[in-house]
């Protein structure tokens, strides 16, 4: 029997931070066919409202520290402030969208990172446990999940998590069930060999690859992370990852990771 | 055949800002049996975070005006902190919590309130209909929705919808479905005869009742939409309106709407 088809899309914050960004998005969003998932991260805007309230953003390698204050606006702004808006405008587009944190439904659950090499993270989860029978009884009734980068620990505590883990995790959940693609969308049109020239898109990379493109420098910084994330998810049955979102909607291929 | 019972909780949004009332609400709404919906205020909380973010809040009435910077306060504290903190707390307390406004699954759709006797309210929406198709497929699952005081115009914007209100739409909503019982938790045991005795509990009011107390001055200010609210429930076939929460644990009766 051949299996239905199921798209993730992970998007960045800053999408609906600019109106024109976020009209794009939804009208690519809800022109994907079929059954889909939407991850939003919604790192900027936590970063302004932080200042706002004046609580303090620390980074370690790129990484939000999340102290209880943090938690507090991470909470806010992700499960509350993106995640609602990006529903509400979901549903004027005719996606039936719900939102999810990993609490709801107790669809993702996670443990609190202990401190390592003397860097305490705080308040983030790392993901034990994905319900992807529930994603899909929700997927199959019509519904559209619209996914927080936020984790609970099943003891009452909200937990911060990083949006690409998020949408790895439910793409391997949803494999079983799925033939699934997940994206990851971003600005340049794929991962590039040469990081100023946008044409340079690495139209396909495989494990042998990515040591290859680490070994020489190609692929390095905040890329690794991304890149690692994406093979986890093929090697974890996912069909198809592919860096950039027009890539699903136009037949631009971005870059494949396989 | 036997209807199956629904329960629909409508606490304060003080209840989570205090440990204790919060570790009450917990233990006492899990001990529920059978089907069950939550629905959360938020007022005090979204006033100091407005108070934080230099947002003035403005009165008219007992109701809050919603400008455009204080829908961004509500839609994060209602929607994101409060909510999502329920949640959480819910499922370490053995409840499969789900949080929705209005805007998932669509399961509550409002108009933005037009101004009236020269008060314009800003964004906030008067309910047009409540999906209880979506809440009972939800609930059948064995999940319990936690509703947060949010709708949204089917336009894509949000918009601020009285606590009370969303409990009542959501008994009317299920009372199709379900034998409902609406109870609207707050600090008195009841609707009070006279407010300096804490022990002066109205048993029951009926809708002549209410007319006498109105007249008579017993029942008067914020009290008066609030049994309008619990009497429009009953009128639309939801089987009993009780004012505060105890009365379903521990035998204790409050106040019937009847």
């Amino acid at each position: 029997m051949e299996r239905q088809k199921c798209t993730v899309v992970k998007v960045g914050g800053a999408v609906v931070e600019d109106e024109q960004q976020l009209q794009r998005l939804l009208r690519d969003f809800a022109a994907i066919e079929g059954r889909k998932v939407l991850v939003h991260g919604g790192g900027r805007k936590a970063t302004n409202m932080a200042a706002r309230l004046g609580v303090e953003t620390t980074m370690v390698g790129g990484r939000r520290i999340t102290d209880g204050p943090m938690l507090e606006v991470v909470t806010m702004v992700y499960g509350g402030l993106v995640n609602k808006n990006l529903v509400a405008r979901l549903q004027a587009n005719g996606v039936n969208a719900i939102g999810l944190t990993g609490a709801d439904t107790n669809v993702m659950r996670s443990h609190k990172r202990p401190p390592k090499d003397g860097v305490d993270f705080g308040f983030v989860g790392d993901v034990d446990n994905t319900n992807g029978q529930t994603l899909k009884t929700l997927i199959e009734m019509g519904i559209t999940p619209v996914m927080a980068p936020l984790t609970h620990d099943g003891q009452g505590n909200m937990l911060n998590t990083n949006a690409d883990t998020i949408a790895s995790e439910t793409a391997k959940a949803l494999a079983p069930y799925y033939e699934v693609t997940l994206i990851f969308s971003f600005e340049k049109k794929g991962v590039l060999a040469n990081p100023n020239d946008d044409d340079s898109v690495i139209a396909s990379i495989s494990h042998d690859d990515f040591a290859r493109y680490k070994a020489d420098g190609t692929i390095s910084g905040g890329m690794i992370p991304k890149v690692e994330n994406a093979l986890a998810a093929v090697d974890a049955g996912v069909e198809k990852v592919i860096r950039t979102l027009a890539s699903a909607i136009d037949g631009q291929h971005g870059t494949v990771i396989k």
